[in-house]
């Protein structure tokens, strides 16, 4: 089928179950979400053949990649995929809240509620999981979704799909649920020019898929993701805290968008604190970059490039940089951070305000890793995507950022003068 | 100068502006939009003088436009202009704001507070009391503001923010109120390219303004205005409750985005109650296009056009269509409509409860004209305009909604597991 005509099809389609979506009770939804687990573990077999598939596939053009890791699905992962949609099932219903309300001088009763956006599309890589993930979200939410997956994991992505509606058709409209099946990267284009169909776009990858979504979308985009992030340490630091700090935010998981990129030092600690915590993080296979004073004062540094400042290293690579003063961490970090999340260790409390105040950025901490910006470390009990954007949502986005609101005005017959 | 290395310019200035900006206190903002006003009295006859010229250039060219008056300053209104900036410095500040905060299981604190967007632009028509407001919206907001007015206003355009800048600097950074200078329209593809400079974009004008700027921006935007609303009388509609709000709805002023375009009759009031309705809009100058049924019932009514339907006329045109079910005027609603603000008349609960769910737009009316869709009928104090999408905000935008929020997180040393 054609890629502009399958997105046109399936976004009316969705648009039209999503007024019937949003009319469900949330039991009526929670009950679909259930259902949705249950149908992923009594269907696993199924999923895991087509899986195995795209594997299969995927394997002989990229024998060695690391995102086959990502897109293995088994019976353990399965089980996952169901438990955190029962998990979502249990989430409180964020559609119908009275957000605020007033009465006007006209004697106009005004409500403002938190209702579904609609059609919510989703473009993401190769990632079965999100498919289910993202279903889950979209459907608490009273939203319809049209997902676009990364083509390796097409036949994985039409199986969960298909698993889903299957065990919720008896409660909510079967298309509610809806992969786009071409792997055409026009499908990708068609999705960026449905405005007035898809209600609101979500890309969930790379930078350069982000930015090229960014760039060219006509539908309302949240922009999630990239995070060059800052661990910036000052003279005034409890310097074990410093290090526990910036190993946890490098080392733990050094591949995802809220580990640390670089660090930054204060100049009167750098001299006998540099060399310690270099051998520290070189210990468990960082690759330092480094400014000229960072590699005057240790060995084996390559020299951090103007581009690197800029750039969200996702492998083992940090680059370090000695600053003078609170404020030129600031500076530099609000000259080429990503507005992900940043990190001051100190114990001085003008400083700790001065970055909390200063950086722009969706998450500011002090005296905490960076690791923390996630949606269930930070106790929302979801997470749709991390917004860098400062439009509609800020940072770990969950259930309440999937919707949107409405005036709702009882009169008894005013009209203005 | 090239108009893409204004924009430019001005963008980077404007940013950096943002940051000294966004630390200064509340009671700064304020002294600096009551110098603002101060300012605007004191030095009316300078903008006068300029806007003369812009008047006689424009009449040269359009001598019977009814631009003419849009764009006229005289005393009295530079007066106005001073006096809604007075009004604005009484406003609460919104930045400061902590929306909300918790404690994680992890011990960390997180408070989500309410910042600047940072640099706000906004694009409007040959209005350039829109200049004074943009400003002083912005200011109190905490955020620099980059504008860029109908090529009609330039010079006042141009005289209002001198006159701002000149009497604000000693309080606030000149950079903080620029106007783009050149009427090149390849300035305007400039402020849509300035990602990562420009925080946000606000077009304020018609529908063909509107529509390029959210097609075309890279920017992230928030969409205004168009409004293409209708009013619904229902069979168990209190009959001269209806044609009040109609009559308001369309004829107090049928120019603007909140005023209805459409009306929509239950069929079984339609025979008695078309006749009598069209009577009182006619006597006002209405003129009215109709669906077959409509032109059955009542002579010299034009067919109304499929276009016709999706049509925000702006002018005394009022198409009606007879329907037969509250379901069927809700589904013609979201089919055709803008989103902006739609009203229904009726005295039956469940009916008043299915429209104010099912319909699908900013503002939904029971029992009252939708021309009160405005920031300072809702009780906002101030309306930087309408938003019709979903992103961010929905209906009248005051200052809360020139805001984005960013979460703080204070820790003791937290780090991952």
């Amino acid at each position: 089928m054609d890629p502009e005509l399958e997105v046109r099809a399936k976004a009316e389609k969705g648009k039209l179950a999503s007024r019937v979506l949003a009319k469900l009770s949330t039991k009526t939804r929670n009950e679909a979400l259930l259902a949705m687990a249950d149908g992923l573990e009594a269907q696993s077999q199924a999923i895991i053949e087509q899986n195995e598939a795209d594997m299969k596939a995927f394997a002989q053009e990229s024998p060695s990649s690391p995102l086959l890791d990502r897109l293995m699905l088994n019976r353990q992962r399965i089980k996952q995929m169901a438990e955190s949609m029962r998990q979502v099932a249990a989430l409180p219903d964020p559609i119908g809240e009275v957000v605020e309300g007033w009465k006007t001088v006209h004697g106009l009763e005004i409500s403002k509620v938190r209702v579904p956006f609609g059609l919510v599309a989703i473009i993401y890589e190769a990632r079965p999981d999100v498919t289910a993930d993202a279903a889950s979200l979209c459907i608490k939410s009273g939203n319809c979704v049209l997902l676009r997956g990364g083509s390796e994991a097409i036949r994985s992505n039409k199986a969960i799909a298909k698993v889903l509606v299957d065990s919720s058709k008896h409660l909510i409209p079967p298309d509610s649920i809806q992969v786009i099946e071409t792997t055409d990267r026009r499908a990708v284009n068609a999705i960026l020019k449905a405005k007035g169909l898809i209600d609101l776009l979500i890309p969930r990858g790379g930078a350069s898929l982000i930015n090229f979504v960014t760039e060219n979308s006509k539908v309302p985009v949240i922009e999630t993701g990239v995070g060059n992030c800052h661990v910036y340490i000052d003279d005034s630091a409890k310097l074990e805290m410093a290090s526990d700090i910036i190993y946890n935010a490098k080392v733990q998981r050094p591949a995802v968008c809220n580990a640390a990129k670089k660090l930054l030092i204060h100049s009167s600690v750098a001299p006998t604190y540099l060399p310690e915590i270099a051998k520290r993080l070189r210990g468990s296979g960082v690759i330092l970059k480094g400014c000229q004073r960072v590699r005057s004062l240790i060995k084996d540094v390559a020299e951090a490039t103007e581009e690197d400042w800029y750039t969200e290293f996702l492998d083992m690579t940090l680059a370090v940089k000695i600053v003078d003063s609170v404020d030129e961490a600031i500076e530099h970090i609000n000259k080429y951070g990503s507005k992900h999340s940043e990190a001051i260790v100190t114990e001085n409390y003008e400083r700790a305000q001065a970055f909390l105040n200063g950086v722009d950025a969706a998450v500011v901490y002090v005296n905490a890793s960076t690791r923390f910006t996630d949606g269930f470390q930070f106790g929302l009990g979801a997470e749709i995507g991390i917004s860098t954007q400062k439009l509609h949502a800020r940072g770990p986005m969950s259930l309440r950022e999937l919707t949107t609101t409405k005036y709702l005005v009882r009169g008894q017959g005013q009209v203005r003068n």
